[in-house]
C-alpha cells in the first residue's frame, strides 16, 4: 500500500527548536511502516548520530520530506533533482508557496500521500553557467531564479541580454532576474514581474530598478537560452536562488537555460494553486463589505 | 513561382490620402502576375467600383495585404482568421508591432514573400462570450485582448475571476485585460503587464489600476478558460481589441478562451522580434555613452 | 465646555439600516447638551420630518458629523468646505482614511472631541473648470481628485498637460488623475501614484495606463495651475472625486487649481496617520515571523 | 559687471580627453576678466601644476563651474554646499538633469550668467548619520539620495522605518531610498518613485523591490526626520548619492534629515524643467503621428 517506503528527512537550519515536530513526523512515518533516514541537521534534533549526507538521501530514499520553509525546499530541490525522487514540503511556521503541507494536516494527509494519493507537480529548474574569457568558472542550478545583482559598492550594473544568441537589449539596472514559474511568486514578483502559472513552460526576465524606464518584464519560452554579458559594474555577483553566489567581472557571461532534471513536488489532494496565491499575497477573495 | 496568386487589399480608414501608396502596391502585385481584389475602402482610393466584401476576400484570396497600422490588422485578422489565409501588414506611417513591412522595403521584399520566402507567424485569437442569465448575448473574437472596462460613469468595476471553473480572485479595479502574446505589447503593457513572447502558449490577465495593491498580472496557459463575473459597476462594458463592445450588467459573465482559428502573419526574412521591441519601446540598445 | 454646540448629522446613502447607530450618536450628542440638526437622509432613519438641507447645515451648525465611509465624507466636504465648519467622520463599517472614528470609540472620544480635544487636520480641495471654446461650461470641487477618463467607448485619451502655462507633456492613456494628498491613498494609489503626506503642500499628476512607458507620476506644488487639453478621444469625461462628472469634447480644456477653501477634519487624540496606512494598506508592521 | 570674478573649475574623472573643452572654458573665462582656479584633475588636463584643493575652491571662489555629468555635480555639491557658492554644470557629453549647460551654448550663455543673468535654483541636501549602539559612526551629505542596500550576499534587507519618531512600517526589500526632489529623477525613479518638482519641500521614501506588495513610495515633508533601523540582513550598506558608503550591521540606525546648507545651481535664462524631463525621459511631446 505504501508507494514510498524509505523516506529522507531534511530540516531547515534555524534557532527554533523543531525536535517536537520532527519526532511527530518520524513517529507517524514509522507507524506507517516507513524506514526513515535523516540528514545531519535532522539527526541532531532527534539526538541520533545516525545520519546521511544529502547525496545518500537522494540515492537511498524513495521520497524526501522537508520540514522548513520555501528556502529549505529550494536548497533540497537543487541538490536532489538529479535523483528524481519526489519531495513533500511541510511548513515549519508560515505557509509557503511550495512548503504547502501544514503541520496540523500531517496526521490526515501524510498517510494518503505516501500511499500515492497526491498531486504530482513537476517543476523545472534552471542551470546557470558563468563564463570568463569563454571558459566555465562556475555552474549551479536554481529552482526559483538566477540573476545578476550589484554587490556592496551599489550602483548600476550594465549588461547585454541575448536570447538564443539574438541580442535583445542592453540595460542599466540594479540587477536582472531570470525566474521560473516557481520563482515568479518570490523575488521576481517583488521586482515587478508577473505571476507565471506553473503549467506554463516559460521563464521571466525581469530588470530590477531599470534605468531605461520603458524596460519591462518579458516572458520567454522555457527552452530559450539566455545569455547575459556583464559590461560594467563596480561590483557584481551572479546568484542562484539567492543562496549560491559567484562574483562576476566585466566581460563575464552568464548563460541560463533549462536544467536537465525537474523536481517533483507532491501536494495533498485538494491543493489549490489560486487559493495559495490569495492567502500568501493577501488578495481579497470575497467582495468587500462596504 | 508565386505561392500566393490572388491577393486581397485592405486599407485603414483614415483621412490621409493613401492612393499613391495603394497604386504602388497594386502595380507591383500586377507586375508579379497577381490578381488583386479590393475591399471597398481600397477600391475608393483607386477609383474603381469593383470591390469585394471582406468575406469574399477571405474566400477568394490566397493572401491578404493590409496597408495601415496595427489597428487595421486586428480588425482584418478578426474577420478573416476563419478562412485561414495569411496576412501581410504594410505600415502606412509608423512601424507597427504586426504591420512590420515598411513601404520603402516593399519593392525588395514583397516579391520574395509572395514566392514563399517569408517567416510564418501563427498567432492565436481569443474568443469572448457574454452571458446574461446563463444565455449568450454576444460573441466576438480578439487578436490582442478581451476585457472589461468601466463606462462613462467611471469608478471601480468589481468582478470575480475563475480559471477553469476554479475561483482565482475578486477584484475592484478600473477594469481587467485578458491579453494574448500579440496584445502583450499593446494595452496590457500600458496597464503594467509583461511582454509575452509570441511562441509562448500563454495569455495574460492584467488588472487595470486595482484597488488591492498586491494584485499583479498573471500569465496563464492559453488553453485556460477564463470566466469573469461582473459583481458591481455603475457602468461596464466588455471590449474586444478595443474595437468591438458589449455593455455588461451586474451578474453578467464574460467567458474568454482560445478561439478555434489562428491568424498567420507573414514577416519578411530577417524579421527580428527583439529589434522591433527595442525600436517600438525605445529601449536603449547600445550601451550609454557616458 | 462645549466648543461645538450645534451639530449637523449626515449619513451615507445605503441599504443598510443605520438607525440604531444614528440614534446612539444622537442620544450621546443630546446628553452632552448639543443641538442636533439632521440632513434629510438622517432624518428618515430617525423617523423625524424635521430636517435641513446640506446648505442649512453648513450655515447653522458649528460642526458636522458624517456617519458613513470616505465617499460620504468627500461629498459632504465638497458641499460644506465654503462654510468653514469642521467635520468628524464616524465609519459605518470599515475604517476609512478620513472616516477614522470607530463606532466603539464614540462614547469615549466624541465628548472630548466636542470639548476641543482633537487634532485639527486642514485638507485642501481642488477646483476644476471645464472650458469649451474658452468659455466655462462646468465647475466643481474635489477633495480627492479631478481627472479625465475614457467613457464607454474605451480606448486611449490623448491630451496635453500644461503646468503654470508651460507645456509639460503630451500623453495617450486611459486617463489622468490630479490628486490631493487626501486622494493619494485612493484612486491615484491604485493607478501607481505615491502616497503624499497630508502636511505636504503638493498635488500629484498620475497617468492611468499610459501608452508612453516612461511616463511617471509627478508631484507638483499645490499652488500650481494644471491645464489639460483634450486632443482626441472617442468619448471622454472629467470627473470630480468620481462622484461628479462632465462630458468633454476634443479641444476642451480642464483647468485644475487649489480651491479657495479647505475642509477641517477633526481626528481623535492619538490619531496616527502611519497606523492608518498600515491598517488600510495591509502593510506588515512587525517583522515577519519566520 | 561681473557678478562672479573668481571661478573654480572642477572636472569629472574620466578617460576621455577633456583638455580641449577645459581650455575653451578657461579662455572664455579669462577673456571676461575672471580669475580661474583649478582643482587637481582640471589642472592636469591643462598641464599646470597650480591647483587648489576642493576646500580652497570653496573658500576662495565666487562660483564653481563643473565640467562633467550629474555624478560630478553631486560630488562637488556635497563638498562645497557649506561654502554657499553657486555652481554651474556644463555637460561633457550627454545632457544631465543638473549639468544642463551644453558646450555649444557656453559662448553665448556663460558671459550673461557670470553677469548675473541666470536662474538661481536652491536645492536642499540630506544629511545621513549612521548610529551603532547609539553612537555616531559615520556622517555624510547627499544631494540625490541616501539609502540602504544589500551588499554582495544579496537577499532581503529587513528594516523598520520611523518618521519623526513615529513608527511607519517594517519592510523586507532589496533596499530603501530616501530621495530629494533632485534625486527623484535618478535612482528613485528607476525604483518606481514619483518625480518631485524641485520647488516642493519634500523627500521621497521608496522601497526597492519590496516583499510586501502593497508597499508604495511615500512623499514626506522635507523637515521630517527619517530613522531606519536595520533589523536583519546578510550584508547591508548605507549609501550617499551611491558615491559614499558605510557598512551597516543589524541594530544599526540610519538617521536622515535635511542638511544645514543648500546648494545653489545656476541655470541659463530660458531653463525649462519640463523640457528637460521630456528630453531625458524620452516623453513624447507632440501628439503621435498616426
Amino acid at each position: 500500500m505504501l508507494l514510498y517506503k524509505t523516506i529522507g528527512l531534511c530540516v531547515k537550519p534555524t534557532n527554533d527548536d523543531l525536535s517536537y515536530q520532527l519526532e511527530r513526523i518520524t513517529a507517524l512515518l514509522k507507524s506507517l511502516g516507513c524506514d526513515v533516514l535523516y540528514e545531519e541537521r535532522a539527526a541532531e534534533y532527534l539526538k541520533t548520530t545516525n545520519f546521511c549526507t544529502r547525496e545518500e538521501l537522494g540515492e537511498r530514499c524513495d521520497l524526501i520530506i522537508v520540514l522548513g520553509g520555501d528556502g529549505t525546499m529550494l536548497s533540497v530541490a537543487r541538490s536532489l533533482s538529479r535523483f528524481g525522487k519526489p519531495v513533500i514540503g511541510i511548513n515549519a511556521g508560515r505557509l509557503g508557496f511550495i512548503t504547502d503541507l501544514c503541520q496540523e494536516d500531517i496526521g490526515a494527509r501524510l498517510p494518503e500521500m505516501l500511499a500515492g494519493q497526491s498531486i504530482c507537480d513537476e517543476r523545472p529548474l534552471l542551470e546557470g553557467i558563468v563564463l570568463r574569457n569563454g571558459k566555465e568558472i562556475y555552474r549551479q542550478l536554481a529552482v526559483n531564479d538566477i540573476g545578476i545583482s550589484h554587490g556592496r559598492a551599489g550602483g548600476m550594473v550594465d549588461f547585454l541580454v541575448y536570447v538564443n544568441n539574438q541580442q535583445m537589449c542592453c540595460q542599466s539596472a540594479d540587477g536582472v532576474i531570470c525566474s521560473t514559474a516557481t520563482g515568479s511568486t518570490a523575488y521576481s514578483l517583488a521586482a515587478g514581474g508577473p505571476i507565471l502559472h506553473p503549467s506554463l513552460e516559460g521563464m521571466i526576465l525581469v530588470p530590477v530598478a531599470p534605468h531605461t524606464l520603458s524596460n519591462r518584464p518579458i516572458v520567454l519560452p522555457l527552452k530559450s537560452q539566455i545569455q547575459i554579458e556583464l559590461l560594467d559594474a563596480r561590483d557584481a555577483v551572479a546568484y542562484f536562488d539567492m543562496q549560491e553566489f559567484c562574483d562576476m567581472l566585466p566581460g563575464d557571461r552568464l548563460i541560463i537555460r533549462q536544467a536537465e532534471h525537474r523536481v517533483t513536488i507532491l501536494h495533498p489532494i485538494g491543493y489549490d494553486y489560486y487559493k495559495l496565491l490569495r492567502q500568501k499575497l493577501k488578495w481579497n477573495f470575497m467582495p468587500k463589505a462596504g
